[in-house]
């Protein structure tokens, strides 16, 4: 759906709820797709709102794939009022690791309340998946994946899949040993190529890329993304099939991990923002400006400190923020390329060496560029005979340290075992405007004789 | 596979390459994945050894999807001195899109000569699909995909896909009528699941969300994210199933598009800069520091103009660094949210006045509190009495602005067609660093008597 039509349709749900118009809402509701008709939900502005345009879905499955594609932290608004056992029955249209999502995401009493109705089985493997840390491919793995023993015929797993529900779409079939081991994996395809008769261990692929539940979502997004495979089988430590994630889900997890990446770097903390009251944003983001705010005061002593240079050279005042603009930004480029470098497996432990080389010509390259754009201005300012040479010198020195910060920093953050993404941005920036600045009026100082 | 253990394959690869042990290195080469050996190959120092590691691959199949999976621009270097005959004979390999791609990048006249080799078919699917821009869902979509008319039995349905060779993973078999129009999908699921006997179209699903060949490939991994599915079909202007873009290749398409809006935003253009030499690197990134430079130099002039002001009151240059700092950090983290949330989806058009009411209350918010901070840092200076209030005051506005600069920037850069991304960043710093500081200033001489 483009953006023009869904601003109509969302108009249309607005005309309709302000109406009360249940009939023309109901009869929208039910004709859209989950996913936009979740989106819709969360566009309205009032939780009475959204709960009106909940409540008219008629069909349990349309209704539960809406609460599928609710933001987690919504759930809770639109299930409240709805009995728990029109809940259940809800739920037990969506695949376990969906209904651990929206159960996590609600008050334990009623999780509670939820979990005690559903039937046994399927609570307990809700239970189990509750029990893994959010980000990691326990967490992100779903239990309704279809397994069978190697001995089994390839005409006995056609009926297995006869029989079995299709909460979640079907694309391999995994194999496993006696002890519920993963030994291999079977294509639907290859079920339809083979005699009826062929146990499955005869046509299974051995070679299988799998995972184990406590590995980060984000190297299992990578591992989806480099293989180019539709659904990873996670293990436990003993090498049981415990789970499967799909190529679905991985996708939400790369978009995510990027977005996260993206704000991090930008000093906006990882945060959905948007869903936020302005009060709790500005919260969120304060520790970054403060980071930024302390470096600032900090330049602004060492400004304070060379006074008596710059009271006697004015002009070297002008070239203050070009010096710490440059620094700032360079250090930024730099960072973030090295930073979403790391994220997406374009930079590796092999390659930090050649890396840093690298950014350090760059950096004496553009260095040597912008010092001497920037040296002949000042020459051609309305100062001293030196100050092209100060500024011009000073300029290439603090780009060149610029660029060797803020390669090395987001690759130490990384080794001390923190996120490179997070610190990068208004560290590296604070760290280059002190040092850039430091450099200046040093050299100025250092210069003073030849400046007046 | 982990980085510790790639950086040890590498140095194997290295030592055999070193040591001219080729029945090593074809060895080791011939168990790898093929996506693993790509990696290796994009990492050895040398074109003479990048083609001696691809030479030893001995299975045509592993070295196809080598191939598939090498960096377009160094495929050539690959199959530079490989006889056309036997390029032929990989590519039959692949699918048509990973042809594409691959002829795409090689110099014209190698490309002509392999597509005179190939048979005509398969010549022709891939010469159609070379004519899509690159980066549409024309350009990255595949032409092997498995299609039958609606009145074909599930039974017929079934023989077919045993026939059909098995290129691109099967999930979906697509349903056109008489014309070749997409009327339905199928999943295979489905047909393992109903009597031989029934027609496509009493099982098919109507409901198909497809795409136009020349929509931009962002809106389709928008699409495929916000639906969960695993393959999009593609139709031309009348209609008809022209293609089929797989998941694996949205996950790309996802990567790319936020490593390029990460590396847009922080001013160090899109491509690829890690395997350009230092110069290119240098060269690609000026334009943005050309920006910042040029913005640095302008504020320098506002700093000469308000000169007088600094020579009575030398405390005022101690608070340029901070005042430009935060408002350049403001405006970038600002900007950032406000460019990814466009790009996800999660801001749409019809959310823009109440993103920017949020962005301006949190702007007036923060600018409060790092306001007040900074003016009680000020006030304690050894400076003047109403040093503080100017300071203060100072950076509330230059916050406040900073908020409002950076949300409508990325916006007024869309509606008038340009990328948000591109020039949020350097452009929003510098202009937020000019403003910033002449309202200090500006603020200063006005109020010059009462810091006298």
């Amino acid at each position: 759906m483009t953006d023009a039509k869904f601003a109509l349709i969302l108009e249309s749900f607005r005309k309709f709820l302000r109406r009360g118009a249940i009939t023309h809402l109901s009869n929208m509701a039910n004709k859209m797709r989950a996913a936009d008709l979740a989106q819709v939900i969360r566009h309205l502005a009032t939780v009475q709102e959204k709960r009106t345009v909940f409540e008219v879905i008629r069909d349990v499955k349309l209704k539960a794939a809406v609460l599928r594609e609710t933001e987690p932290h919504a759930v809770g608004d639109l299930l409240q009022d709805m009995p728990p056992h029109d809940v259940v029955v809800a739920l037990r249209e969506l695949s376990s690791d969906d209904v651990a999502d929206i159960l996590g995401n609600l008050p334990e009493e009623k999780a509670q309340d939820i979990l005690r109705l559903m039937k046994t089985e399927d609570s307990e493997e809700v239970e189990d998946l509750l029990q893994y840390p959010e980000e990691t491919a326990g967490g992100i793995m779903t239990t309704d994946f279809v397994s069978l023993q190697e001995e089994t015929t390839v005409k006995d797993a056609i009926a297995h899949l006869q029989e079995t529900s299709a909460k979640q779409m079907v694309f391999y079939l995994y194999v496993t040993d006696a002890e519920g081991r993963l030994v291999g994996v079977v294509s639907l395809r290859q079920l339809l190529v083979v005699a009826p008769g062929t146990p499955l261990k005869k046509i299974m692929t051995t070679d299988v890329i799998s995972v184990v539940t406590d590995m980060d979502q984000e190297e299992v997004a990578k591992l989806v993304a480099r293989y180019n495979i539709l659904a990873i089988p996670v293990v436990d430590k003993d090498g049981k099939l415990v789970g499967i994630i799909t190529v679905d889900d991985v996708v939400d997890v790369i978009r995510e991990e990027a977005t996260e990446d993206i704000l991090k770097l930008a000093g906006a903390s990882e945060a959905d923002l948007f869903q936020m009251s302005s009060f709790r944003a500005a919260r969120m983001r304060l520790p970054w400006l403060l980071t930024s705010l302390v470096g600032g005061l900090i330049t602004g002593v060492f400004v304070w400190l060379f006074q008596p240079t710059i009271l006697q050279v004015i002009a070297l005042a002008s070239f203050i923020p070009v010096i710490t603009a440059m620094g700032g930004n360079i250090g930024l480029q730099t960072s973030t390329l090295v930073v979403r470098g790391l994220a997406t497996g374009r930079i590796e432990s092999a390659d930090l060496r050649a890396v840093f080389v690298k950014e350090f010509v760059v950096g004496v390259l553009m260095g040597t560029i912008c010092g001497a754009i920037v040296g002949l201005v000042a020459q051609a300012w309305r100062g001293p005979a030196m100050l092209g040479v100060v500024v011009g010198v000073s300029m290439f020195i603090a780009i060149t340290v610029a660029s060797v910060m803020g390669t090395l920093m987001p690759i130490l953050l990384r080794r001390l075992g923190f996120d490179p993404a997070i610190s990068s941005g208004p560290f590296v920036t604070a760290a280059n405007d002190i040092t850039g600045l430091v450099i200046y009026l040093g050299l100025a100082t250092a210069l003073l004789q030849h400046l007046l």
